[in-house]
């Protein structure tokens, strides 16, 4: 065991990527295996917002929209999100959240094709997704089928003849499983329907190509692998082709061609900036511009490398301790979680907490780990491994402080 | 001259509310008549958000959302809002922006009145209010019809019997124009339509009773006069009455009624909670809320009594200095602000700008300006009808500085 640690901390010294977890503040004995929910706050962030407050809104009051950039801040973090995820820097634009963005991107993709009769969405898809696609196809009067997210599944849901979209989450949020975006945009557009992916749990885990895979609508949250802090604002992808033709419902003044021209009725704006809506929370977008500067200096696929090595390593603990892997094995339908299943997974994450392993817990007997190659360590992981191990091993969970539920996990 | 703005240092030194001015971080040789626009920034904001950055996000991290109360910011911050607008807690929740909670409110009027063809809203309403009641009524297959937002103009459009929902500005966006809330709901409720309420320019400004006037809906901005930063998140109101029955389609997880259950299908959390969508932005929450927290110092019929006195001499200052002025000069219709109208406006606003004077202009000639009294003082009133009074005397507004027109005002 001394020795394999030993391996781990050899690693991190090679690590090319190391230098990255200075950017953050991290507490002191805490090993972070939540990324993929809340990631962590990079070190720039509260200057950038005490200066937005102090500065900008104290002393350059209103006029910052202009003069502090306000304004364009939806499109300036939205460039900065394209370079990370394959797009061009009109195609991206930041504002309200992933559930609002998913109800847009959702009618959006539908208005497309007039006359289809469904939407496709995931049986156990984010309860968001779920929720959204029910409420945006009451409105527009069409079904919500859902289906397995297999290809099988996909491709026969198609053959009805009569979806209009289909809404796929890249990575999923329980098992960590990866899909293959460009099959799926492919099998998908075969078949004359629009293309909506949900890449809150694969964008700053796993290299995106949105354009390359010719995607129509992407999702994306900011808060897990991007960092952007609680709640951050989430983006919406619009891809070019649709630019001028895709209709959003949510037609706020924000997305308006000439918004402060008082104009009688709505004209879109060009590019995503269409799918804004209203005025933004510029102290949340000065967290997240801050933390988003930041991949400037990531090589994205030397950051995927690593995230499938700690994947490796933190499976390979966890198989030895005995766990069921929910996550697949295979590298390519992977993103940068790792869930296990175990009967009394919830007073294990509780057990591992109390020694400063923070994963979580997701009903009925999943444990959830998530691995933010920006600034974790591979000894970290050794450590979160051989915890895991002990936990089960000394049946450390069965203390009684490990077994009460509190209302929110 | 010189007696007169002795007058306004006594009144000053009089009023039971100056007190509060010491509260906002103010720039010095400004005098900031653009509250109505983004209110100032409240002195005690930078420490609480960074409080949230450093310890909650940076120290407690995920963990944040139970022990730091973020996921009860939306209820919380509602409750304080409530005690400002005559409601009880559970009635108003804060989260997403103005346009997309109008979007909910409009949708769920509707919802409660099938059958009904057409919303009713204001001819010139600010241009937000239009273009969402025209996507929300287009994907509801109903009419958006437009009228002046006269007694009779209503009243005559209600008399058409088809009327599902109107919605309707307190105070209007240019003229500062006050409506009678309690007068407006009756006679929409009499005939059996929906009353949604846009109280963006009023919440802050003038005492709200949305329960005594039998309010159905109502959503309001924080970052007028309730100070709660740029874009901070908006507010929404829904009567008990309607809890359980009001269904808006942005049905998201945070409004479900049991958000980590992953359950199958939606089921709307109880209260004004069934109008969240998602995840809020915690770090404007924490603003606004630190924000909202000083008006518990504060006695609305104070302010509502000082905010017409100052707008009384501004008045007064304006017509002296020969300018038309578009708000009602009867103290029940109007708001907090003073709108003017000059052929020149535009460089007037400007030449006043540069004499550390922040007003603005709105499209095609009119001069508006802010009246905060929870930081303004007399004298500085009486100080920027002077050198209103001047730039137009003098004709400072011909300089050719103050042509240039920018993109953003």
């Amino acid at each position: 065991m001394r020795a394999r640690r030993d391996e781990r901390v050899h690693q991190d010294a090679a690590d090319p990527l190391s230098f990255l977890r200075e950017e953050f503040a991290l507490p002191d004995g805490v090993i972070y295996l939540a990324g993929n929910s809340l990631g962590a706050l990079p070190r720039s962030v509260p200057g950038r917002v005490g200066d937005v407050l102090e500065k900008e809104w104290g002393e350059g009051l209103v006029g910052s929209w202009n003069t502090a950039g306000w304004w364009e801040a939806p499109r300036r973090i939205g460039a900065r999100i394209a370079s990370l995820v394959g797009a061009e820097p009109a195609e991206v634009v930041v504002g309200d959240g992933t559930s609002a963005n998913l109800f847009k991107a959702v009618v959006a993709a539908m208005r497309l094709r007039p006359g289809r009769r469904a939407v496709l969405g995931e049986r156990d898809n984010f309860p968001t997704d779920l929720y959204i696609t029910d409420g945006a196809t009451e409105l527009l009067g069409v079904e919500h089928r859902r289906v397995e997210p297999t290809v099988e599944g996909i491709r026969s849901a198609l053959a009805e003849g009569d979806i209009g979209a289909v809404l796929l989450s890249h990575v999923d949020y329980r098992t960590g499983e990866l899909r293959d975006m460009c099959g799926l945009t492919a099998l998908v557009q075969e078949h004359d329907a629009v293309m909506v992916w949900d890449v809150c749990h694969s964008v700053g885990a796993v290299p995106l190509e949105l354009s390359r895979c010719n995607v129509d609508f992407a999702v994306g949250c900011t808060y897990k692998y991007l960092n952007g802090g609680p709640g951050a604002p989430a983006f919406t992808y619009v891809a070019a082709r649709h630019h001028g033709t895709a209709r959003q419902p949510l037609t706020g003044w924000h997305g308006h061609a000439a918004p402060f021209s008082a104009a009688d009725s709505y004209q879109p704006a060009p590019g995503a900036s269409a799918f804004l809506s209203g005025s933004q929370p510029i102290v949340a977008d000065a967290a997240l511009e801050a933390s988003v500067e930041l991949w400037e200096r990531v090589d994205q696929l030397a950051l995927r490398a690593k995230s499938l090595a700690l994947t490796d390593l933190f499976i390979e603990g966890a198989r030895e301790a005995g766990f069921d892997v929910l996550t697949p094995l295979d590298h390519d339908h992977r993103g940068s979680q790792v869930a296990l299943r175990h009967p009394h997974a919830f007073s294990i994450v509780r057990a591992l907490a109390a020694r400063g392993i923070v994963g979580d817990f997701r009903e009925p007997d999943v444990l959830r780990f998530g691995f933010a190659a920006l600034y974790l360590r591979y000894v970290d992981v050794h450590d979160a491994a051989a915890a895991l191990h002990d936990v089960v091993r000394s049946e450390a969970w069965r203390d009684e402080r490990f077994q009460v539920r509190s209302t929110v996990t």
